[in-house]
């Protein structure tokens, strides 16, 4: 017998850990703070690689690929970003190991001693604008549009699968471009095609909008972001898209001679998603019974089940199961046939349930009588039969209905959990009972920012771009502001 | 003026080593051994990745990700493993840096020292295989075909561009199965696999075969392997595929209940290819004027440059070139229409023809007059001018005859040097003067093939699938041999 999932309600930390492991998307590996991906886990990543690369392409860009180590002197080269970065990293000092001369294994060998210590990227900024010098000389070689798919290294202290781990996927996308407002475009540009993606792909909706100055990225000017509400009330950050003005051209020395023949430094900015939307995804849409998936980045969108007694009633089945298959590969959709005999179908309904495939077909000894199937749909649980020949039609619209249903969802429990507060006692209070982004007047200040985070644990999530100018004042101080910023407790 | 490539026989490594760089594939990095793979060439590497990861997926594989790091002791799990790898890798020994107490930068916090050394993966066996003890418990669990795309680390002395470098892309599929039978088969598949995209992509011919016992993958019972001939007479090993028998099993005790109720330990693969593949796609085609590129996988297949003296002839250009653009992408061609003003159509020609752009079409004035462009092919250098109605047709069916014979060059080119010797001093003597394959009968000893690579630097490249039997006697020491085998010098 299979272990239960642990209610959300119970303990929705508790859920979330046993949900990516039973769901086969994740597991820890022997090496601290870093996964495994697993098969399924790793096919929704590549849907949204796959997705996201299309985007990058389609807005311009171009994928290369930069070292894993970074010398440790480039790190001190741009003085916020090694605040914000070089502390908590892996260093490789050593390059060889020899059998132990005692005989007890192998050990390092202290005579292979790097003569610099190499940092194992936790971001690539400094080798990328190391390598931009060489590539830009004049306006004519900008803009440089490039993205890199890799893997980076933060040695986090406290990890938890997808959402923070020692290793982890991400793409990272670093721009140079002649003038600032450029860059700015090319920022804000991103931070869309990002919120289109996790909206439109993963039915998360995102507030977008801008970090304040203690959130924002380790070397940035500005930075954009995408905040998703998870379902305990907990903000995510979802992705994040960075002006970088001149700093890491300046720190690198990367200079152009523009059109007019003056020599003028370039213009920078990153942007990155990480497999970090994998946790964004489990938390928004899963439930008790286990994963759902948007059918638009579901490994397989349909799996047909048969349920039979003996092996002519599944050759008949296999027959049945066959032409639905085709019929429905053919409108484009991704469907598994489970025929095993390994395994009963009270096994496979279950185990589908907890993967979150979006639409399950079941086809029984009775169906085959009548000439209907019975369909599930994983979000609602809803179920019903219809003829065999209707399924070829129906499933795609019900895979499109899925898809919104999920979104609209996540819409609504987001919507019925953004509050406007203006005291601080109900501020302490809802943070605590209802979360949810609180919608607050801000005196503008990094000293009541830091005080109500080490008040509350609540941070500024973004400052929205579609906030409205309003006369209040500040949620802790009182002091005066122009408008109200999302606070939250966030992943 | 552009620096002119060097000529391949004026010094064919000086040759290939500039044009990596000219043709703007990949450069040095400021770290020691480390590439970066700039983005012409990263597109290359997709298009590989594509077509390979599509026929794995055929083959029944799915991808995941295992950490980028191994705890030290797991390499001393496999005995001949551990000699064959863990001893030229990158050594993670510390997990933070901090400001320097004098001042000066950052340093390694001493403090921050990890308790057992963690090796940058240059192979992932063991940590698959410390996995697989949890994913496998019962024949139902078997066969695992998982493969990883990946960036590993061997901390190598002396590095080139591709061939050679301290850290490189790859694919590592790891497989697991019930019998013996089952693993050789997918080890001898995924041998075929790789045969068939290097020949039907890259229009590289190989021999496919077995490597001798000391050229073996650290850890192997069998390695197959396939072998592709450069332009200098040197060989280069484009794939293996190893059949690992029980030793990993054992080694991280991974056992399975047979359907019979038996406890058994499983059978292993693994197989990879790597951006090593790049060195022998530039090696193998390309000429003194600069890359030669296949059509399945230039990133661009087709460019259309305008020859214009003004706007007016520019813009009239342009609507004839958008018109033959659009119907070549209607065929599932890739075309480039590069009309900036900002380089000349000769600089634009010269720079083509230094990427390999298979097909470049070019439209003067006199072309707009007489309807006409003219099309020249990068392989043969060959030009002609025909009706632009025709360029639609001509073009697709071109693009394959120019794929055909890029390998059918080649193939003349490598059959024309394997060579039948069986004396020693012919041996020594071809190898400084035509080189190539030597098809020599050999005792079959350890001893006898270190002798032979002490004295020539050749070594066995393989033991090809179709020898023929046939009696004769070892090159070297004249004891009797059944078969011969292929020895050359190699990268």
């Amino acid at each position: 017998m299979a272990k239960k999932l642990t209610n959300r309600t119970e303990d929705y930390s508790k859920w979330y850990n046993e949900l990516v492991v039973m769901a086969d998307l994740a597991e820890n590996s022997g090496v601290r703070g870093c996964m495994v991906i697993k098969p399924y886990g790793y096919a929704i990543w590549e849907k949204m690689q796959a997705e996201l690369d299309k985007k990058f392409k389609e807005t311009g860009h171009v994928n290369a690929y930069f070292p894993l180590f970074i010398p440790k002197s480039y790190f001190s080269k741009e003085a916020s970003h090694v605040d914000g970065f070089a502390k908590e990293c892996a260093v490789v000092t050593h390059y060889r190991l020899k059998n132990d001369p005692n005989g007890k294994g192998i050990v390092v060998d202290e005579e292979a001693k790097l003569e610099e210590e190499l940092i194992v990227r936790p971001t690539s900024e400094t080798i990328i604008w190391d390598t931009y010098r060489k590539w830009i000389q004049s306006y004519r070689d900008l803009p440089v549009l490039v993205n890199q798919w890799a893997n980076v290294v933060r040695w986090e202290m406290r990890t938890r699968l997808f959402l923070r781990t020692a290793e982890f996927l991400w793409q990272e996308g670093h721009t140079a471009h002649a003038t600032k407002q450029e860059a700015l475009q090319e920022a804000e540009q991103m931070c869309n095609v990002y919120a289109d993606f996790v909206q439109d792909f993963m039915a998360i909706p995102v507030i977008k909008g801008v970090k304040s100055e203690s959130e924002r990225f380790a070397g940035a000017l500005e930075t954009y972001c995408i905040e998703a509400l998870m379902q305990d009330g907990k903000a995510l950050q979802a992705g994040t898209s960075h002006f970088l003005g001149q700093n890491f051209a300046k720190a690198f020395d990367v200079k152009f001679q523009s059109k007019e023949g003056a020599l003028e430094h370039v213009w920078a900015t990153s942007w990155g998603v990480s497999t970090r939307l994998m946790g964004a995804l489990v938390m928004t849409h899963s439930d008790d019974h286990g994963l759902v998936l948007p059918p638009n980045l579901a490994p397989w969108q349909v799996v047909i089940v048969p349920i039979h007694r003996n092996d002519e009633q599944l050759a008949q089945i296999d027959e049945k199961a066959t032409e639905i298959m085709k019929s429905l590969r053919a409108k484009g959709v991704s469907v598994k046939y489970d025929n095993r005999t390994t395994h009963k179908p009270g096994w496979k309904f279950n185990e589908y349930e907890l993967k979150g495939v979006p639409v399950r077909i079941a086809i029984g000894p009775k169906d085959l009588e009548k000439g209907t199937v019975e369909v599930a749909r994983r979000d609602t649980l809803e179920k019903q039969f219809m003829a065999m020949d209707e399924v070829e039609n129906f499933v795609p619209s019900l895979l499109n209905e899925i898809q919104e249903h999920l979104f609209n969802k996540a819409l609504d429990y987001r919507d019925g959990h953004i509050t406007e507060v203006d005291d601080f006692e109900t501020f302490k209070e809802l943070l605590n009972t209802k979360a949810g982004f609180l919608s607050c007047h801000w005196d503008g200040t990094i000293a009541t920012e830091d005080k109500i985070k080490d008040l509350t644990k609540a941070t500024i999530r973004c400052i929205p771009f579609d906030v409205k100018e309003e006369e209040g004042k500040c949620i802790l101080t009182g002091a005066p502001s122009k408008r109200r910023v999302l606070f939250a407790k966030a992943y």
